[in-house]
């Protein structure tokens, strides 16, 4: 076994959806994955083109994003370490629904989705897990799309704050930015400006201090009453990280 | 078999997700299914119930929604004939993810979700239906998003007729408004007063006459440049209706 196999078993091992595969499925995969290293900017691939291929991120953080005709970006999502992308193509007539590109150095399993498509067809049990993991997408964006109605600017960067804590802590918490607040911004479909105004008044409202990309404060209890009183789930959040 | 059955038989034949049913399975929902009625207004479970059946809408309108502990609604979606609501709760431990209230009075199907589990676990098909149904709900949601970031106010109007208009007509055009304008407005999540300016202005751009719930215009062209411009998808829009 090479290097890069234990690297492939290694990444696949650790996402969910992988856990409904039978050993031989398993081998098959390691066998025809390959590992890629994306420089920061780097585009993997452009919505709706043709797809023959899908990633596991194995250290790094990669942004799904789509663009109008005018060169509007909308950031759907920015995924860190052990989440997949480019899956959804299988439903999708084979076309990718988004584009994607390496937020920083980032290292990824390729692996083809030919054999996604056939271990779903033929193994109920990897049908379950594509399943269990397209409704946890969907819950995530549903309590998006509430957020987009229901929060307020600065309430939808506590939540997201609150994503990145132990929700579990008690006492002082330290938060660091996983990447820069322009990203931030986008990943809420912020304008840098919106964001920044929102960010102070997070800030006066919670108490927390910032510098730079850390922010610390006593205790989470003034950010939870402050983001998740516009919210219908309870904090902690049970699986929406 | 009663007339009842053949009701229940008409609707689900109407569904997609049970195109990947066995005969015998479809013959067991049929069983296994009931016709239930509800008025305008009537709630049929809330948020965070335990969920024991699931629904197909057979004539009728469906409003899903939460609320935050401060009691402001968000409304996920409204959905017409031959959808089905509900379903989700068997990914998320048999807990309904969003309240559901009928618009108008409504003709429901109401169907066991232990039948609807154990047909995805034990028949490939079912759960490939599922995956398909689950993948459409969100390429719909990812669209919603991006129109949330990218799109004003009367764009997102625009794109909400241009899905209930004949997508392919030449010519002129009329649109009914299926519901009336405050729960369009709020299906948009927009306030009323937001929504009643966004309209102003649409009509002003677009060129088209309002009366009452009918909107007629002379040809779809003035909204397609108007709204979708803000899109990263071409008109006409393929499986997003």
């Amino acid at each position: 076994m090479n290097n890069d196999d234990t690297r492939i078993r290694m990444a696949l091992e650790q996402v969910p959806l992988f856990n409904g595969c039978l050993p031989s499925s398993m081998e098959n995969f390691i066998r025809n994955g390959t590992v890629v290293t994306a420089e920061k900017g780097q585009v993997l691939f452009l919505h709706e083109e043709p797809a023959s291929r899908f990633f596991v991120i194995s250290g790094g953080w990669i942004k799904l994003f789509r663009e109008t005709l005018e060169g509007t970006q909308a950031v759907i999502d920015i995924l860190p370490d052990h989440h997949i992308f480019g899956e959804a193509s299988i439903f999708q007539n084979d076309i990718y629904p988004y584009s994607a590109e390496a937020v920083e150095p980032t290292v990824l399993i390729s692996l083809p989705l030919s054999l996604l498509k056939s271990e779903i067809e033929t193994n109920p049990k990897m049908a379950l897990s594509m399943l269990s993991l397209m409704a946890q997408t969907r819950r995530q964006q549903d309590q998006e799309l509430e957020h987009r109605i229901i929060q307020n600017a600065p309430q939808r960067i506590g939540c997201f704050l609150l994503r990145l804590a132990n929700q579990t802590a008690k006492g002082p918490v330290t938060i660091h930015l996983p990447y820069d607040k322009t990203l931030v911004a986008s990943r809420l479909g912020m304008q840098p400006e919106t964001f920044s105004r929102a960010l102070a008044k997070l800030k006066e409202a919670t108490g927390m201090d910032i510098r730079g990309s850390t922010i610390e404060m006593k205790s989470l209890e003034p950010l939870v009453t402050f983001a998740c009183a516009a919210c219908s789930s309870e904090f902690p959040c049970k699986d929406l990280c």
